[in-house]
């Protein structure tokens, strides 16, 4: 499989991933087991601190694991691992050994225990900040506290879910940059 | 400019315009007056009922109007105005009649107060169902009331910003139905 080499990414600057919606893989470990979930609804919440909220359903093995442990891993994969990524999405940590099952390679973090996927453009990982909206909206808020991304290619083609089985794949670049005021682009 | 002809849509299937990850422009209506930010931070938090949840930084014109009026409309703008979309951003509802300012045009809604914006691809009607999250996060729960779609395209070209005045361009799209199962192709 495709692999990426990768530097350290100012958390600051993850917005860059997760602003234009990519479908993404959370990662997380409790009690020496790991998992993988595909997950598609999360939003940027704050670039300094580096915040995302993302909605877990309480019915995904996952749910337990990153609740208790406070920690994940979010990993943007690109359309080469799209049908692992709806594989990963459509059965249960509870049956399968996911990174065993899809050939996917667990690599250690620096600041969570949960694994990067190796086989993921960028990995953010991620600290649970805020567990009070998890009972009404199963909203999580993470703070991302160490990122992982390549130089290139700076714009990845990422995955982006429609619904009904469909995806969409990020197309071209389009440069606005000249209809912004200076300080509006960061 | 564009327009395209619309019927009802369900609202409990809306999150196949938001889950991609566009960026948005959101009309509100206060005591008279209109306006229109472009906004990027959201996420769907349910589809039934249909709840997105919105970021909308406190220093924004639209953010008292939204507050105060409990309504906006979300409406779903494509590649062709993008030009637009990033001047609506950088310009303030305080300085600036933007349905004026940039030759969109208003139609009434039917379930709230603030306009649709004709130009764009789908318009979701929007009340606010939950502000206790404004102050802490800029948070807004809205609940998608009525939503308003074309049948063709299926899949517009939206837009999705990466930083630093760069857009991706809604690419091709990609069948994976045949790997998910048959519950899960909602």
């Amino acid at each position: 499989m495709k692999s990426y080499t990768k530097r350290d990414f100012p958390v600051d600057n993850i917005r860059r991933f997760i602003e234009p919606g990519p479908i993404v893989l959370v990662s997380s470990a409790y009690k020496g087991e790991h998992n993988i979930m595909t997950m598609g609804w999360h939003m940027v919440m704050e670039f300094s601190p580096s915040l995302i909220g993302c909605y877990i359903w309480d019915q995904n093995h996952s749910f337990d694991m990153i609740r208790k442990s406070k920690e994940c891993v979010i990993n943007i994969p690109t359309v080469d691992i799209a049908t692992t990524v709806v594989k990963i999405g459509n059965c249960s940590g509870r049956d399968v050994d996911k990174f065993a099952e899809f050939k996917l390679t667990p690599q250690k973090a620096q600041k969570v225990k949960a694994p990067l996927i190796k086989e993921c453009y960028a990995n953010l990982e991620c600290k649970l900040i805020d567990s009070s909206l998890i009972k009404k909206y199963s909203l999580f808020v993470f703070e991302v506290v160490k990122a992982h991304a390549p130089v290139h290619p700076k714009y990845p083609k990422t995955i982006h879910y429609h619904g009904e089985g469909y995806f969409m794949v990020a197309g071209r670049t389009l440069n606005l940059r000249k209809f912004f005021k200076p300080e509006m682009l960061i």
